[in-house]
């Protein structure tokens, strides 16, 4: 019971042993990543269609639960563009984007996507990520950050493109060019430049000017922040709002609270509707942070417990979604600061936690004049990590299946929807596994003259005996590739009429499932119908374990031999 | 052009060496199977919901469209039980049963079932079957048999039980206890028995009176025909109809025409939910058809073509679907029969064609009076061959995994329904299967000493060396089990803080798929970023010439060595 609570909240372990120095290396950490957490819980929460003040929400609770679950000492949950453009997605075909029933389903996919991760977190499924391939995650990936873009091209052009799919986009923005708003294209224009030249150039620029290093690194970090303060001080000085550019408007004061009661009444359907996207969701959620936390341990020769980290994400996804946000997860840039920064424990979440709380208690009215185009400027800078073009000629010069399957997810990714795209190319990956797998390799094999080795016929000088058949299956038996292994003994038969035995090899058969089982009692069947007897040689001691629970030894026609030298001299003279 | 023709057509191939005393054979193997096809085809008529004249169509064209396209000597496409249910199953959510629109939508799903096999065959996709597991397979067939006893129970009672699935059956048939028709109840029980002791006995009895051999074989084969004789006699003698026992009543005389206009005025709603049951019933038609072919071809010593075979059983369907027939496939009872009876060639078909077609134009008037009961009987009776509860414990024995796919399989076509049941069975063995092959077994490995060999550091004395990190993967490396291996190096680095050089040996390394190249990119990272080299040892040719295409080789900071022991000789001495 004791390891079970420790398992589940590491921070009974680590808490004990946490002092002075520790506490001040997490405040600085936790200090820059709010400066650059404020603008993208802003920015996302605009992106998943919800109110900016679910932004923040989205940060304080789930970091409090994660930092009480997770294993991992630098990463953090919270508003990220791909969960949020997927959240959108789900939520748009349940709820108009905006309504009530909008940001309640918001908030229930949250939840959904959270007990998602709890139950893989509590069941040990990590392998869920195996499902999907890195083709279709980067093909997926380069769609969604597309669709990003087309979708926060309404915010700076001022006109509402619709980017539901690109040829929606293609055809809504054909007919919104005429009423593109030019102060609103302006100041975003102006911010991205800015937000550009800053992440270029401005660190070295104060390095230059003698700034000292640290405070040199931290105004590069807080740029999208002072972008966002300088926009909202120009908005507010020459009255641009009154103009036309749409603003951010009233964020409400105070401290996220548990809304249970309007969850509770969302329809059966809308859940049910919503159950492939949150599994969809929690997946993608679950692969963004192993590979970012994989990635950060490996550095530090540390090890983190994979299902740990699925809970704590499950955790703090449960807790974003009860305080009326949306579904949050990992982020690489934020990560990247916390250890840069020199995070060290947990507690630096917590600390994150407290930090955002005052700034939605106090500062939110500061944000009133935000535009929406700046926020829409700095997701569209950072989505350069999304879009990345040069894996798919890379997949298509390495493994034409690979390319396939990758151009199939990005291609029905942009045309139809996120979720299509993503669960045609799960399907994809796997049925061309299964069709590689349907075929395994097998070799007629031979005794090479004066060893007892034997070797493919057909690459090597070897001697075979015109009464035996002996073949070296290179792959496990299973399902797949069952039949397969029927198919290929009856035509060797059939080219050699004077065979009776045929012996298979098993050196490389690391497993024989009940359906290879299957296969293998109808070889024998027939084979004995034919007046053939089936040998096996060289079985795994697994594999002769688990085929002694079955009977498929006690009616074996022919035998089970150690060696394949010693099954081909056995049978040759008992052949005599 | 010509090749390709005689492919699709085997019969140009040889039709042009059929002689006489082929002929002979032929003629006898059509009489005998054409006995056994009559009561079927009303039997599986009824079974699927169709008028009891397209079962005798189901056998007429397609059997004349097989015979010129199939390369398999004695198979036969006609009715069958199994897809008959799967048709009602899933037509049954689309129209209601006996109704205009349930006869045309049932062609259509044939139709669709003969396209899906045309094009599998045309792409020699026949590796579809590979995604049907055997565990998967028998669950759903054993619950399938049940939902067929359910289903025919009405005809048995007299009272109309609904028979969706068990929980329905169950319901109904609680309600309909007290409405059992005696005497329709005496006729079906009475048949039952009769085909039981026909089945059983007749054939010896005969023999022991003195009956020629082949007169009391032929009269075993057709006594399903003698009974339903029997029941058409007494009930037109006793007048039972006119008592309230259902009977099958006026069926059209005359052969199949071509019904192309109702098909094509089918809402396209209807073929949409008509897709996912197409693919599975041309999946499951597939699979019987190859495994009893290959089961005769291995008796004869013959090669089938896979491809051939799929592709003539979708222009029978097709055929059944054009002239308002149901789905078709092979039946092993027929094709034993066929066998038996000595048929040599497709002719055989061809010739049964003809004989059912004269059926069909003089024979149906006398059927007016058949009893549905009996017709009840003849496919209870036949049941046996489908429900196997022995498998399950054996299963359960050999392997949970493929247990636990079987149950879930036969749980849900039994209490949801068929489509669904099948479609979670697949899922349920590829989740398997992914699951165990993201766990590939990696061994470390050391020298066996005065040898170059290296083995598994825990099955063997064996020599390491402080700073090499020697890993073996004895499995092909790809998306599923490609995370696995990242996770599997840094968990065995953070053990062991003073390895310089990790080397991967690959003996049982196939492949290498896009997943795992880019995850051994990131594994490359992480070590570089650790100080650790990553080296590569007795990688297959085909792997390292796919490698040559990325550039993976040119970045790797350590290098490829021929042999295990030649990258330890050469990293233990570069430490030095």
């Amino acid at each position: 019971m004791r390891s079970t609570l420790t398992d589940w909240f590491p921070i009974l372990r680590w808490g004990q042993v946490y002092d002075r120095s520790q506490f001040a290396a997490d405040l600085t950490a936790s200090a820059v990543v709010t400066l650059l957490l404020i603008p993208q819980s802003l920015a996302y929460a605009m992106l998943a269609g919800m109110p900016a003040v679910t932004g923040l929400y989205a940060s304080i609770v789930p970091m409090v639960i994660y930092a009480l679950m997770c294993s991992s000492t630098v990463l953090g949950p919270g508003p990220a563009a791909l969960r949020s453009i997927m959240s959108l997605a789900a939520v748009g075909t349940v709820a108009t984007a905006g309504s009530a029933d909008f940001i309640v389903a918001s908030a229930v996919l949250a939840v959904m996507v959270g007990l998602a991760l709890l139950i893989m977190g509590g069941l040990r499924m990590g392998f869920m990520a195996s499902f999907l391939s890195q083709p279709v995650l980067s093909g997926f990936i380069t769609a969604s950050g597309l669709l990003i873009t087309m979708s926060q091209l309404k915010h700076v052009l001022g006109t509402p493109v619709a980017s539901n799919d690109l040829p929606t986009f293609v055809r809504s923005l054909g007919q919104h060019l005429g009423q593109i708003h030019g102060l609103t294209l302006a100041v975003g224009l102006g911010s991205l430049l800015l937000l550009w030249l800053a992440r270029r150039s401005l660190k070295p620029l104060l390095r230059q000017l003698g700034v000292p290093a640290v405070a040199a690194d931290l105004a590069g970090k807080a740029s999208p922040l002072l972008v966002i303060l300088l926009s909202i001080a120009l908005t507010n000085w020459l009255n641009w709002s009154q103009q036309g550019l749409a603003v951010v408007g009233d964020i409400p004061q105070g401290l996220p609270s548990l809304v249970i009661e309007p969850l509770l009444g969302i329809p059966l359907a809308t859940v049910q509707a919503l159950m492939v996207p949150a599994l969809l969701i929690a997946v993608m959620t679950f692969i963004e942070q192993i590979s970012i936390a994989q990635g950060m341990a490996a550095k530090r020769r540390e090890r983190i417990d994979v299902n740990a980290e699925m809970r704590a994400m499950g955790g703090a996804n449960l807790a974003a979604g009860l305080t009326g946000a949306f579904a949050v997860g990992a982020s690489f840039s934020r990560t990247s600061v916390v250890a840069e920064s020199g995070g060290r424990t947990p507690a630096a979440g917590l600390i994150t936690a407290v930090l955002l709380a005052l700034t939605a208690l106090f500062l939110t009215p500061w944000l009133h004049d935000l535009p929406m185009a700046v926020l829409a400027a700095t997701i569209l800078i950072s989505l350069g990590s999304l879009i990345d073009f040069r894996s798919f000629p890379l997949n298509w010069r390495y493994a034409r299946a690979d390319f396939a399957a990758q151009a199939l997810t990005f291609a029905v990714t942009l045309l139809v929807d996120l979720v299509t795209g993503l669960m045609l190319g799960v399907i994809a990956s796997l049925a061309l596994h299964i069709w590689r797998s349907s075929r395994p390799h097998i070799a007629v094999v031979g005794n090479v003259p004066g060893t007892e080795h034997y070797r493919n016929v057909l690459r090597h000088e070897v001697v075979t005996h015109p009464h035996i058949l002996g073949l070296r299956v290179d792959e496990s038996l299973f399902f797949a590739n069952a039949r397969y292994l029927e198919d290929r003994i009856g035509a060797e038969l059939a080219n050699r009429p004077e065979v009776r035995h045929v012996v298979l090899q098993c050196t490389a058969v690391n497993e024989i499932d009940a359906s290879a089982l299957e296969s293998l009692r109808s070889i024998h069947q027939r084979l004995q119908e034919a007046g053939v007897q089936l040998h096996l040689s060289e079985v795994k001691g697994p594999v002769m374990d688990r085929l002694r629970r079955s009977d498929f030894l006690d009616r074996l026609s022919g035998q089970v031999f150690l060696t394949h030298h010693q099954a081909v001299q056995a049978l040759a003279n008992a052949g005599r």
